[in-house]
């Protein structure tokens, strides 16, 4: 992926510690929005960067519970009726339809995202973690993952993060095996969209559930993120920052292995055990 | 607010740097649901950090165009219908119902939160801003910040930060006058919550639009943030990280200054001026 898709170049005023405005340029964190659509029916717009954005359409179906194996997609194409004059070479790479094979039924109900809501008054992170527990299934492969090998990863990270060395402003999520061998990495400015298109990835390459991976995402870990590892099978999910404690309870009734605050040799470990 | 509502200890094995497993207490940020109705009808589920929560209701409801001033808001509420056994303390705290005024009458269909989504397929940054104007009076308090209290601000937010002091895994937004002193700050797990709890605040303080303000946010200035910000009538927003292509574009359109890694006496000026 060139650089050139992930980030965009602007002018603006530099002042640096002496309080003097200088004209400079500035790489940001591209982000335009993104229709998915399954069958012509919008779906969702999500706000992210270009760029492997038929993982991300599919790393978000497969983590909204819609799609599970390749077959089930015929192809994504992107939408070619866009009318905008002068937008228009950018508005059509804004809008994806996901062509789903004949026999593929899908329980559009799952895609309210409200796996949350209850008809009665009265919700909790329990009841929350409870339902998107029964929608997956559960985590299996007894990961272990070692201590030693935990203790490289952030630096193999940083060194696919180039769209954020140039900005400042994207997240990176990537996969590595149990002995540390970096599988994809993958940029975004949205946290979650990082993440679905490493699962993503992973449903074109035919590699779900993510038996014996361990993920690593640069930032913190929310109740969404234990749910989207879940979805994809993920038994080891470390972080560079903190966790919620949705997160950490999420960890614990799943199953998953939860790391925070790994840097350098330092780590946290707040659901499952290491080795080494 | 008492700092136990914000975070949640919890036991987990500390690995320092010579890699030896010592069992520990972390304080953890706590994220919870929150069900947010109006009249009775779920409008969203927001995963949420608990305190301030009739803010977090009202600055969503303003931020999605529901609603402008404080007589349109009889009461709020929460929820004494939970029934969960062991749970139901804590259920009780997650729902709010929001009671209109009843000359009060709601565009529901703003509440889609699908304000990008067009009925031709083909969208963009662009197409998303100017659909977002048109829902929102534009700027016109001509606010020109001064660079010497820009660079006070970030010393002032991190002052009030004492629930990311605890947890490292909380974020904040904070509300200043033009001579930099502070109105009002909060935290939260969600940068958008945070954001919409301070607008709460001014909602409840009758104090919208927020006009001679600056917003300051510990984090990255998203498209969502900048939509929020405007729906407000902020006409500064400050941060302390990097700002996405679509907020700089959002920001030069509607006529908000927006500065950007705002650290020392460093900080780069996206869109606007400054003074001084």
């Amino acid at each position: 992926m060139a650089l050139e898709k992930f980030t965009r170049p602007v002018g603006i005023m530099r002042y640096d510690g002496a309080g003097v405005g200088v004209p400079s340029q500035d790489d940001l964190a591209v982000e335009e929005p993104l229709e998915i659509r399954v069958g012509g029916r919008s779906v969702a717009v999500v706000m992210r960067t270009p760029g492997h954005d038929r993982e991300l359409a599919a790393g978000f179906l497969v983590t909204e519970g819609i799609l599970r194996r390749r077959e089930q997609v015929l192809d994504m194409v992107f939408c070619t009726s866009a009318t905008g004059v002068g937008e228009a070479a950018e508005a059509r790479e804004n809008g994806l339809d996901v062509l789903l094979a004949p026999d593929v039924t899908v329980d559009w109900s799952r895609l309210t995202r409200n796996v949350f809501t209850s008809s009665s008054c009265g919700i909790c992170s329990k009841a929350s973690i409870a339902a998107v527990r029964g929608q997956f299934p559960p985590i299996t492969s007894g990961l272990v993952p070692r201590r030693e090998v935990l203790v490289a990863l952030p630096d193999r990270l940083l060194a696919t993060q180039g769209g954020y060395a140039a900005t400042g402003g994207l997240h990176a999520s990537a996969l590595f095996d149990e002995a540390g061998r970096l599988i994809v990495s993958r940029e975004d400015v949205g946290r979650h969209n990082a993440l679905d298109k490493v699962v993503g990835h992973a449903f074109f390459a035919e590699r779900l559930p993510l038996a014996g991976r361990i993920l690593l995402v640069s930032g913190r870990v929310s109740f969404e993120i234990m749910q989207k590892a879940l979805a994809a099978g993920v038994p080891c999910v470390a972080a560079i920052s903190a966790p919620t404690s949705a997160a950490v309870e999420f960890a614990r009734e799943s199953g998953q292995v939860l790391v925070g605050f790994l840097r350098g040799a330092r780590m946290n470990v707040y659901a499952g055990t290491l080795a080494g």
